[in-house]
């Protein structure tokens, strides 16, 4: 695989559904995964934050991408996470997202422990690199102090990019702190910077961001494709502006609920209206105001477009 | 098993330890587990913080918890740490440490999503008790919201006490906050509340407490249980004081790191100062400088005695 292979613009952070017993809806997941594509997504950021991919187990997250490979999604959009609390189950992920030929993996550091130094993150990654032992890895670093608790600070990555240069490519900069992206974009020319929103999508495209990778592109990555194609013309600003109203609109409500709940809509399928505890399904109030929000907005909920 | 079967007193959340390639080192865990009830330990809280339990894979515990059990640690003494993020781990540890008659587990709550409902992590737990659903089950609450970024607040605790009884029995409070244990004592008669550390020890038994966990344990268990059993003692206070003060000297530094690198000393066996990423070893500097203040409150390092 060629270094300059891999998708820049719009990754998904792909929601993943889940059948009434809370068991992973395979069959759901692999539609919705095409159904993005089809409606303009890049690459595919399986198994982050929006997935709750931290209350699937290995092995749901193993066959979910094996899944989603023998139905033809091409291993080549997909940037799995991998990144978990224990090093054994991230050497795991890892390896079997290298050896599906994965364009990369989006890596959480370790998260329980907090308080941890520079030090003790770099020597996860570094046995991570050393174990999986493939010329094949890039790794995005995830960085998303609100749920982890943990950071990729400045100084670690420019640590990372030292001592694994073709390795350490990227991040997901989920801090929802611009300055933090913009420190990133300054710091590290050549760095694969994605913003973990599309709320400043625009201004990060003209200092050299990768695209972005966003919650709700799960339910609006027309709409986002279309700011990074047409980044540099005359409506750019015009069609930032409305992705980023959407966005607003939908971050006043816990993310992964109002995503699927939006979807469940677009898609006319209530079945995706089932989360993981320990989250919860939107409330039948703020899910009115969410889609009145929304219409006001004229968000389009009649996309029930054909998948690939 | 009776209710009333289960150990008050000290238990320890036990370390485990690594071998230099990070493997785990079940030999030396046995050997530890049975060197602690040696030395008078009540319980062994297998798998917690102190532990590293969240940096080892599901199949790794559940070995580990086999092996003590196979070499004759009995199973009434144990209570393992079972809470995950995902639901299906927590699940498969939880009936795993049922099936083997450990006496209770001690469950964290989902902690990778912050900000969560307390309908949320009443949820979680309901899942587990529904899908275990094993009479046997014994679910002590771990609150450690400075590593877990997730709590169980005390309104949260009076409904899974008032939809859980005989299951949920009891907490380990490691909130460092002496408030929160009181409020917890005064508010849930006959619920088992151990503090997570030695400090207000004597003060927590005086109020109804029902004995302490505490990652000090590990190296100064003999004296934690003294003052558990001579609590009504005219001495006690002198003991609590004393062993308040090695408390107090041992967590000015990262507690794991400086449990394992006491204990190597204690044992004469420098294979235990290996720890997983994200966390590092004592460097030597800090290791200097925790014996020296040990040494100055007479710490006792000269305990090599046989295990049972």
């Amino acid at each position: 695989m060629k270094l300059d292979q891999y998708p820049r613009g719009v990754l998904v952070p792909v929601l993943t559904p889940f059948q009434r017993d809370l068991a992973v809806d395979a069959e759901r997941f692999v539609e919705h995964c095409r159904w993005l594509l089809a409606e303009g997504a890049n690459g595919l950021a399986v198994f982050g934050t929006t997935s709750e991919a931290n209350s699937l187990s290995i092995a749901e997250r193993m066959s979910l991408l094996e899944r989603l490979i023998e139905h033809g999604v091409p291993a080549g959009v997909l940037m799995p996470g991998t990144g978990c609390c224990a090093l054994p189950d991230t050497v795991a992920l890892t390896r079997h997202a290298v050896e599906r030929n994965c364009f990369g993996v989006l890596m959480l550091p370790p998260f329980y422990y907090k308080g941890v130094s520079d030090d003790g993150i770099h020597a996860s990654i570094a046995e991570v690199v050393q174990r999986v032992a493939d010329d094949r890895l890039r790794i995005y670093l995830y960085h998303i102090p609100p749920m982890a608790g943990v950071a990729f600070s400045l100084p670690l990555i420019e640590r990372l990019l030292k001592d694994f240069p073709r390795i350490v490519v990227g991040i997901k900069d989920s801090s929802g702190d611009w300055n933090n992206t913009q420190a990133l974009l300054d710091s590290f020319p050549g760095f694969e910077v994605f913003p973990g929103s599309e709320t400043h999508l625009l201004d990060a495209l003209r200092k050299g961001g990768a695209g972005c990778i966003s919650a709700t592109a799960n339910v609006n990555v027309a709409a986002i494709s279309r700011v990074i194609r047409e980044w540099q013309g005359a409506d750019a600003d015009a069609l930032q502006d409305g992705i980023a109203r959407t966005r607003g609109a939908i971050q006043k409500f816990p993310m992964v609920a109002a995503n699927k709940a939006i979807l469940a809509r677009v898609r006319d399928d209530p079945a995706w209206d089932v989360v993981r505890p320990p989250l919860r399904p939107l409330a039948a109030e703020a899910k009115a105001q969410l889609f009145q929000a929304l219409e006001a907005l004229q968000f389009d909920f009649g996309r029930r477009v054909a998948t690939v």
